[in-house]
């Protein structure tokens, strides 16, 4: 047999071809990855080649590349279709598969759950009569993809014959995991979406990605619309305790809600073939008609740890029919999806570093560690930190004051406000500004107590003062600087609350620390949308968390809602997040006999 | 370690066991089988043995023997329970799991898809919080019973709390092909049922089945309601070709008949745990809601051959709601999982004679072979034997004419007629036994002609006639004999249509025959309900089929339910049913060239 030499660039590899073999081919035998969604049938005209030297040897364009060359393409062939018959040099961009990177800037490839392959089912004769439309449709795939054993939602076997048929027997098949037909089209259809969900026990946020580029191409959220029956998880459970069809009517909502996002995305259901959710143990069986009561007692039971795949179709949920929904797994239940999915995207178990993550919500979910193992634990910070429990509390809205400087000298205060408007209250970050600066400026002292007996010239300021029933407070604005018309202070209670809730973190993860066996962090991570707005300055005045070089505290944003992106673009990040979840070490620290000793020494500020 | 001699009769098997095993290990090791469903947890009462020697050797009745052997049981312990300190013999029935007889003779063992296990599940605990019950059950199922990779299905999760709740973390598992927990009951139940379905085109048989014994407990059968839409498949697709709702009324009616037949047991839905359907192709696509317009036409295509696995509730059948429908192969169009049911129920793949099986309906499927291979084909009988196109034809129902004898002397016939009463029309084996008694008398020729000009005598009796129309019939009873008041008679046309059945039978019979190089076959099974009805050797007289000695003719019943039930009580059965199919030779008769001479060949009676 007559053989060539190609060289593909800019990798280089090269070596001797048999004559009359397809580029395609050739690429394959050298190691070459080429883009092609068709399997070689001329269909997709993907995988273009530029002919850098020897195109005489490589006979004329063949209809099917005349379709996709075009004269200002250059000196280009369809790999599948051209055949060799003299040396070549060839260029082949590197098919750049990079989803997203990780952690640690290294990139994630795209490797979705669900792959589409475009395939030309042999017609039916009366010579194999024997065969069905399916096992037409099976060998076909086994011989121009090596797909085998896989098998055919049921769904997507009532739309087969007419699938087929559409298309003149060619079609596109989107395969699960390389085990099951969800999706079948006439023709060629490259397109394919999925939808990452982080529900949250307030918010819900939904990230439409394209599947064949690892984009997010949408992002859409909702306010979850249980909050109607109660702010925090607890209120969740007891309401589906309470009313006999309060989890079915709670699990309703929270799937009308996610339809809600998918309607608008704008694409039509069967389009998103993917879906991936994360989510805190409550919000996850409540998602699933799972009653959520063993979670809200001792010993805290989910009924489901393990992750689920379960049929969009027995959610209601409107993506394609036959598709599947992935739930990532559970830690525990104070210990969600959600932190399995902050896992996967910190990947702390990948760092020479020990990481402290801080997830900051309702509950605190801390991680720490390295990779010599990670342990984790739920501290219950109470929603102080959500303006909730604070006298002037609210959430980070418009007239929400964001920022607030007291000037040690004079005690005034100046403030940032969310869309430079009169101020109408405070939010989180606002919070631990103002307990911050108020402790700098030796206006509350250690312990966290206003008005401290022993500095005298604090009263020089009008802004301590005491409340009609006596209590001191700090006023943070007067009333005519307000929307309301009332003056929006820091009262003592406040004080109060703030130290409970960063109490719970510091204690929590200097217990983790204590059982780690290490006195000092390398970095500290503050995941979840609030980790973006805090001053990590005043975080660490008030001792939030363990010590650590400014420099090393990152806010990483929705590391829950990245997580949840991470495993739908990467069908290895779902192992992953399974195996780290196995891996970790849960610590359940209310019940720790030194979480006490911790947690009061972990109220002063910053701490003791 | 101390050791003893334990014998277990009757089979004498013996060794030595550690002191303190229990009977239940010592019969393991030794190879002795038990019944045993709770794992030796000492619930079920099942592993009990008697003690033939050493009863002081095996210390007092422990509690959980005493709540399941009586006084009247004599020296009996629980295997499970009882420990070894001495030598002992026991007598242990051996456990006799054979559900029916094969076709050989041979037992098929009782395997079924689905199996309970009993499991004592941890109750959980502050020290193991990171396991939800799913995965506490599933280490339980493993520890106890060496289950692994067990996936749960989502219904059965939603039930999961409550049953180990219920249960006192005692729980019973319905496993499916040790694949997949359908089921979760509290406690120990050991009650498990499964249905086994034959959809005819025109009556549909259940035969629900106790899968502990493998007995058949009770069979419902009903009448198809699709028939109002016509008599036969073919009206059927063409029903659903010209109604745009035809297709899922039509699915909406055989699963509403299937549902009173599953009423009618009398049984409570979830305890029906499994299900097996056969029934010819097209029955098959309508069931599950797939278009069968494409096996109406050239080249007949179905849109799946292979064997299915449908969710119970996807199809809305009414048995335990995370159950599966198992559907068996089809061969072809014309040749659906009924056959294959009649295959793994006739078995001729196992045997050395050269067998024949004619299944026949309003088509008839035509199996033959031995244990080199089997063919088959379908033929295109018409509903002539089933008494459709026929002047005074009727389904064998009370009044139907089903035997006759006609004297070669007298010309005088004498009938058997359903129920003894007076005669309202003839059914399918009274058609045969006319024609075959007809030609018997010399009344028609070989050529299947009435009044032969030759043979004068015939008009000798007022039997022979002509009709209005003056067309030549026979009358097998007067106006007055009937329950009409009108003559019953056979005609011309009647005896041109049998000749018709017949030869496209024997056709197919000789064709198969002649492909499968063989002169003669060995043994001729009439399969279906209709051949246990005929008389053989009218049916050998009109050469229904090629001659066999009498002898080795037999009516096999309703084969095909036989094997719907087979692969119910034994899995093993559905993946023989898949082999068999795959290595089945399938003819399709109609146009093959050799066809239309041996029909021709075949019209003369008994044949040319």
């Amino acid at each position: 047999m007559k053989k060539h030499t190609v060289v593909f660039l800019p990798s280089g590899k090269s070596g001797e071809i048999n004559d009359g073999a397809s580029l395609l081919d050739a690429a394959g035998l050298l190691g070459v990855t080429l883009d092609s969604i068709c399997g070689g049938n001329g269909i997709c005209g993907k995988c273009k080649v530029l002919v850098k030297e020897g195109m005489s040897g490589l006979g004329g364009l063949t209809d099917a590349e005349s379709e996709f060359i075009k004269p200002s393409d250059g000196p280009t062939r369809l790999a599948c279709q051209c055949r060799i018959h003299g040396n070549a040099i060839l260029y082949a961009p590197t098919v750049e598969r990079f989803a997203r990177k990780g952690a640690l800037g290294i990139p994630v490839s795209l490797d979705p759950a669900v792959k589409k392959y475009f395939v030309r089912v042999d017609p039916p004769s009366m010579q194999d009569m024997g065969k069905g439309d399916r096992e037409r449709l099976m060998e076909a795939l086994h011989a121009q993809h090596g797909l085998s054993g896989l098998s055919l939602d049921y769904f997507a076997l009532m739309g087969l014959q007419d699938a087929l048929r559409k298309g003149r027997w060619d079609a596109t098949v989107s395969v699960w995991r390389g085990k099951e037909i969800v999706r079948l089209e006439p023709g060629l259809s490259e397109a394919a979406f999925g939808l990452a969900v982080d529900i949250g026990t307030t918010t819900v946020a939904g990230y439409l990605c394209d599947l064949t580029s690892g984009k997010i191409i949408n992002t859409v959220s909702a306010m979850n619309p249980q909050s109607v029956h109660g702010e925090d998880v607890m209120s969740r459970i007891s309401y589906s305790m309470a009313n006999p069809d309060g989890l079915k009517e709670m699990q309703g909502e929270i799937i009308n809600c996610v339809n809600g996002i998918i309607g608008e995305t704008g694409l039509s259901a069967a389009d998103i073939v993917d879906m991936t959710v994360v989510c805190n143990t409550v919000m996850h069986h409540i998602f699933l008609g799972v009653n959520p009561a063993g979670i809200g007692v001792a010993p805290f039971v989910p009924a489901v740890t393990r992750p689920l795949d379960v049929k969009a179709r027995e959610l209601g949920i409107n993506i394609n029919q036959s598709s599947y929904v992935h739930f990532l797994p559970a830690v525990a239940g104070f210990v969600g999806p959600d932190s399995a999915a902050v896992l996967i995207a910190e990947e702390p178990y990948r760092q020479d570093e020990k990481v402290l993550i801080i997830d900051i919500g309702t509950n605190g979910e801390i991680l720490l560690g390295d990779n010599n193992g990670v342990i984790c634990a739920a501290c219950a910070t109470g929603p102080a930190f959500e303006g909730a429990q604070i006298k002037s509390g609210m959430r980070a809205a418009e007239g929400a004051i964001e920022k607030v400087r007291i000037d040690a000298g004079t005690k005034e205060p100046s403030l940032g406000i969310i869309g430079n408007v009169k101020a109408k209250g405070i939010c989180g970050s606002g919070i631990i500004d103002a307990v911050a600066e108020l402790f700098r400026a030796g206006i509350i002292d250690k312990s966290g107590r206003l008005e401290p007996p022993r500095t005298k010239n604090i009263s020089d300021t009008e802004r301590l003062r005491r409340d009609a029933g006596g209590r001191p407070e700090y006023v943070l604005a007067w009333p005519e600087e307000t929307q309301t018309g009332a003056a929006i202070t820091i009262t003592q209670a406040d004080v109060r609350a703030v130290q409970l809730a960063k109490g719970a973190l510091y204690a929590g993860a200097k217990l983790l620390m204590r059982r780690m066996g290490i006195e000092k962090v390398d970095k500290v991570i503050l995941a979840g949308a609030f980790g973006s707005y805090i001053n990590k300055e005043s975080a660490l005045t008030i001792g939030m968390f363990p010590e650590c070089a400014l420099e090393n505290i990152r806010a990483a944003g929705n590391a829950a809602g990245e997580g949840a992106v991470l495993a739908l673009l990467n069908m290895g990040k779902r192992e992953e997040a399974q195996e780290e979840v196995m891996k970790l070490n849960h610590l359940e620290i209310a019940t720790d006999p030194d979480f006490q000793e911790e947690f009061l020494a972990a109220m002063d500020i910053p701490h003791r």
